[in-house]
């Protein structure tokens, strides 16, 4: 029997800008016997995230940055073909953070053993059910602290953790959710699909004039994926002690210079507005309340979900790419 | 017996950019008699403040705007010339918000009756006994929840609001706090008698540049009155978890154009940092505990305190141009 191989995928150079197929390469490597305690998995799917751009980049920042030849880690599911561990099943679906390959293997510790549930695909547990939505549920209640009656602004809204920081808001008790979006499609989806109560294409018009419009009465919370003339609109608007969670930026992501800063900080003063970013990774607490809150609201179909499904790993770059331009409804994920 | 009379000083023109003595008009009003309950003050310091700026304007703010014709309101303290109100009386000290006249006369709720301490001036109680002092304690504390051994960078640290700021700093526990200011005088009176473990001109170099040699370990508060370079500075100097308190943002208050944000936003998010503004108006819950801290520090000598007085009501326009200048040194009152 021939050894097993695994294909991966991984960063190959630093892109200044936009990254482009060139900075990632691609190689199959033989795998070892498994050790003693260790599992092999073979991947069903792959997480594509925004913030693994900013891994590619040799900065200071949360996580460190991917090394030159490291493949892209990240989020992926998949099932268990060999195991030597305790606990541990053949056929187990796992969720584990060893990304862009066909097969991961490892000890057992890097592996969870996820239920699958029935009307839900195993990538949920990237999605809806994983650091995604848990993204948008710490955002909401811990670092905005969302309160009943809020009325509510998100950017990036049809995204993955924005059409879960939609619903999630709503369900928390916001007043009223505002969203926004790149397309026309995204922005139907949000008022028709997601709940809710305005939406616009920041295309359209200056976002400042758009939000005015769908917030007449001020907003109390935004929910930030975006960065740039959002965060700045959103300043504008605010009722006074109004709070930000910065969750994103994906409109700086790909910049090569350092972009400009909102004009009115003096809002920050005047209003009493208090802006705070985070990355999920340094807020576990909520997490046994986001799962059962979630699990609940998925089974009464009170929240719903759609993933961009990209098939194949020789397309997880592309994939990426398109995620950045917004290309995606809700999670993007690659399925092998 | 003639009439008494005040003289005042109103808001005759709004700025555009810096305030011009034009934008002002002195007149000399008769007063009419006092009506039972009510009380006539002889004002012997008025309060010239940087918060007074925004109020030229017509824009939303905290507090609404001066009318045109309106005298600038404001701190002042005084002695009772005239009392038909029960508990106040005769020749008491009182301090009120009536602002920039020679007389004040109105109800006694306007007036809260003060004690003159041995060796503490009257102006005090618009200073490190009042708001402005009371700013800081509440920057520090209720905003940007200082802890022990944490590092403190304050701007603007000579002025009224950060002299006192750095010095409660230190009393509440930091290791470490850092000054900028805007001459080698004020840089010297930062250390020397402020107690500063480090300070720097910011005229000097980059503020970024002096920011980073001054805090080698990084800062996890910083207590903002200049906004800015300074604020940019502290963005990309923040240890994980840092607070800033937004105070003021002296940089920009004669500004004509919307001054660009700054430029490195995206470490809100990687770092996990916060940026919360306020006013002290919305924050009275701390007073009590500040009479107390600050009254034992002046007792015991931790805390001094400079002035930078200017005579004359005549002058107050004088003054309040020089202190948007950076000209003072500490509060500056105009004593009358």
């Amino acid at each position: 029997m021939s050894k097993p191989t695994s294909t991966e995928i991984r960063l190959a150079s630093r892109p200044t800008g936009w990254p482009t197929p060139e900075n990632f390469e691609t190689a199959t490597v033989q795998l070892p016997d498994l050790a003693e305690g260790e599992v092999r998995v073979s991947n069903e799917y792959l997480s594509v995230d925004p913030y693994m751009r900013g891994r590619m980049n040799d900065a200071k920042s949360y996580a460190a940055p991917y090394a030159l030849g490291e493949v892209m880690t990240g989020a992926a599911v998949g099932e268990v073909v060999e195991s030597r561990a305790k606990g541990i099943a053949l056929g187990d679906k796992v969720l584990h953070h060893l990304g862009w390959r066909s097969v991961s293997q490892g000890p057992a510790a890097a592996f969870r053993v996820v239920q699958e549930i029935s009307g839900v695909p195993l990538s949920a547990y990237m999605g809806i059910l994983g650091m995604t939505a848990y993204t948008a549920y710490v955002g909401l209640l811990e670092i905005a602290r969302l309160k009943e009656g809020d009325i509510v602004f998100i950017s990036g809204a049809a995204g993955a953790v924005g059409s879960a920081a939609g619903q999630i808001a709503r369900l928390k008790g916001a007043a009223r959710v505002i969203g926004s979006a790149g397309t026309d499609k995204k922005v139907a989806l949000l008022k028709d699909k997601y709940g809710f109560d305005a939406a616009f294409n920041y295309k359209d018009a200056p976002v400042l004039e758009q939000l005015r419009a769908a917030a007449p009465e001020g907003i109390d919370v935004y929910f930030d994926n975006v960065g740039g003339d959002h965060l700045e609109a959103a300043l504008s608007v605010f009722n006074r002690d109004g709070r930000a969670a910065l969750c994103g930026s994906i409109s700086s992501y790909n910049a090569t210079e350092a972009p400009a800063g909102p004009r009115n900080m003096g809002n920050l003063i005047t209003q009493g507005l208090s802006l705070k970013g985070y990355t999920v990774g340094f807020h576990p607490g909520l997490f046994p309340d986001f799962v059962k809150d979630m699990s609940a609201w998925l089974d009464s179909g009170e929240v719903v979900f759609e993933e961009t499904v990209i098939e194949g790993l020789e397309n997880a770059v592309h994939g990426f790419l398109e995620l950045m331009r917004g290309a995606n409804t809700g999670k993007m994920v690659i399925k092998l």
